[in-house]
């Protein structure tokens, strides 16, 4: 359906989530001759990168957050509209919220990705991933919770499995929340138990590929490991997980089946397009790929639709090297700038060539003082890539709103070991108070007949 | 029962609570030979004074809470324990929890105050307190939610309550939230919103006395109700709340009925002692005043039990001017610090004068740059007295971490008017984005034959 040139309304643009795709998308079309509608189902856009953080209590929900009004107050052309999108249809060109219809003339769906636990749904409880704020609150209740539940308990098996801590996936989260929770573990409360040695806690990351970091340079996935060993983490690549069951997650290494006790079990392994994917694919006929992403043409639009374009981790861009790109914030970014600049040139009447990712390097941080960076013709690590790391992102963070200070009270913690933003909250943590393990319905965990795995 | 002094276990004292009373009695004993165990529910301290500035999203919780353990991690002497205390038995000495019975030479009640609705107990949801971080969540939620549908809502009669904020109480929880939420509506949120004028806001409050912070000096209470006239509060005194139900508040003013459509009521009346009060009452026969706080001896201890203390919101202690001390920090403190220096003078066979409060004065804030101070014989008010209260409230927070940097955050916020903890999270949050609000299960006001108050 061609955009029509004639309407003497202002070009309607509505864009679905205020990700990093959908807000730089928003942001790009500040001072565009078109209205704007940004419709998120919350009032505050995430800095995902850091959410980590979060869970692991060095920083709080909203040092990670900026509300989308806030950032886009000065967007006189742009409305933000916090709702559910539950249906688009295509032909009416009208997005369907629970009790509202927004017309658009030109779509941009940029909802992102959720957890996938390739099909084992009933998993998502006993290990929770990290997309929202939520997750990263229940997070940090079970892993300070863990250590809570060890103080109290006699049995040492019981101890043993409360102080296991099993992430599963080494890609950067994995990684990353494997550093923190070592750093937790064995320097920041080091002090502040009595009857157990948080020293104990064994971190486990498990890894499907053959190094962790798979998507860095092979000297970096090294040199992060090697971080990681120093800290205390326990990496076993190649090892796929079978079940996870009773407080136990179960092994595969080649043909051996293993098991460890843990009582938590962070999820940081796949992904999987968020459920506008599904609903796009029904309306218009566009192809997903296994994932649940939408393959998108080289200009970001879908098949048949030159005016409904997917940006971020929905989108499946494979029209360079043949791959799709990964999802992660610099690719939503530059997807979301392309599209604004697409829409504005269309409304000249100009054309723009495909869009082309421009991959400035990844990077991971190992902990405190450490982290790996790979910018293809530069590799890091150590601590100057640590400094490189806390440089990114509090540059990317402030450009939102001025939380200067905010990363400087981190810096100041993190160089203190000081983890300012422990609490637990919410129902499960007064749960906890009364005797019940916040991260599941059964007791205390039993161990039969079990050969633990070496860790 | 008397206090063995023959005994060559170390003495053992046993806390309940760690608000400002029972931790500062804890902070005390660091030195003293005895052993501690600090039980709360929660893991961390929450400085409560500052609770309202996390309800209108210009803290996070984190701001202005410090895990037990780390406040204590030197204090080698003292055992934290995560859990809720459900008996007590005095004859025996112990503690009941859950899944534990903890032992005591000495114990200290610190449990505090919650909510009082005056009976009316399914007020509760309708018009939520201010105690702990759940609660200030669920207002943030309900208040930066009620912006968001107002944004939303086409009919003007439903626009209106739900721009219309009712809190009941004018002591300083009242007149602090009521401040504050009238800079969001008037300043901080004025540019953020397409649909509405957040200034067309209504903020009023309701007290029943005949002036606003009765316990300050009436030239306070006055400059008091100046400042917030002047930031748009409209006040009601001698006005009390008869009925809430379907988003109406019904006052009552002399004997005239009147009522508000208003969709969120907040709630700064009423306190009572926490249900330990009663634990106390059944299984030592000691007497509580009509709001459930305990009646406590000139000691601070309970009547037949010199062993047993209550300290802070809990106690009722009317041994000075005949009249029950006030429930705020200072009390809590002093009479945390006062039990601990008699428990080390008692295992010296020494003896402490009976009890007494130092008031060093109260003060509230008021909005951005103003505030009222009574220091008794030094009172202030405007920009000064803000000062003073900020620098008051940054002395006390330090005390516990060094939380200096999240001051001058929040100082900076507070100057250039951001507010950037606005995030609305939790279930409530996404119950939200699909069309339900927050604050009741019922749909959106309708407001029939009635005659809204003038206000």
């Amino acid at each position: 359906m061609p955009v029509s040139l004639e309407n003497h309304q202002p070009h309607q643009v509505v864009i679905i989530g205020g990700g990093f795709g959908g807000l730089y998308a928003a942001k790009a079309l500040k001072n565009a001759n078109v209205n704007v509608t940004l419709i998120d189902k919350r009032n505050f856009h995430l800095f995902q990168p850091l959410l980590y953080q979060v869970a692991t209590g060095a920083l709080s929900p909203a040092d990670i957050s900026s509300p989308l009004r806030s950032v886009l107050s000065k967007s006189k052309n742009t409305k933000v509209l916090l709702g559910q999108v539950n249906d688009i249809d295509p032909e009416t060109q009208q997005v369907k919220l629970e009790d509202k219809v927004v017309k658009y003339d030109t779509l941009i769906v940029a909802t992102g990705a959720k957890h996938s636990y390739f099909g084992k749904d009933n998993w998502e409880e006993l290990a929770p991933g990290l997309k929202t704020v939520e997750d990263a609150i229940e997070m940090r209740r079970r892993i300070f919770g863990a250590f809570e539940a060890a103080e109290k308990e006699i049995d040492p098996e019981k101890r043993r499995a409360l102080l296991t801590f099993v992430i599963v996936g080494g890609g950067p989260t994995g990684v990353e929340l494997a550093g923190a929770i070592a750093e937790l573990a064995y320097k920041t409360l080091k002090e502040d138990f009595r009857n157990i040695s948080t020293t104990e806690a064994r971190i486990v990351l498990l890894q499907g590929a053959d190094r962790i970091l798979p998507s860095f340079s092979p000297d970096l996935s090294q040199s992060a490991a090697e971080s990681l060993a120093k800290l205390g983490v326990v990496i076993h690549t190649k090892t796929r997980v079978t079940n996870i069951e009773n407080d136990i997650v179960t092994l595969k290494q080649g043909d051996e089946f293993k098991e460890i006790a843990a009582k938590t079990v962070l999820w940081a392994a796949g992904v999987q397009g968020s459920t506008m994917g599904k609903v796009l694919a029904q309306r218009t006929g566009v192809e997903c790929d296994r994932s649940g992403r939408v393959i998108v043409e080289p200009d970001l639009s879908i098949k048949g639709y030159n005016n409904i374009f997917v940006v971020g981790d929905l989108a499946n861009f494979s029209h360079q090297n043949n791959q799709a790109l990964p999802g992660v914030a610099p690719v939503a970014i530059q997807e979301g700038e392309y599209v604004a600049a697409l829409v504005k040139k269309r409304l000249r009447g100009q054309t723009m060539p495909a869009f082309k990712y421009s991959d400035h390097g990844s990077l991971a941080m190992i902990g405190q003082n450490s982290a790996v960076v790979d910018l293809g013709l530069i590799n890091m690590d150590g601590f100057f890539a640590w400094i490189f790391w806390l440089f990114i992102h509090i540059y990317f963070l402030i450009e939102f709103d001025s939380k200067v200070l905010v990363m400087m009270q981190w810096a100041w913690n993190y160089m203190t070991r000081k983890r300012g933003s422990r609490l637990m909250t919410g129902e499960g943590a007064l749960a906890f108070a009364q005797g019940e393990y916040p991260n599941s319905k059964t007791d205390y965990i039993t161990i039969n007949n079990r050969e633990p795995i070496n860790v």
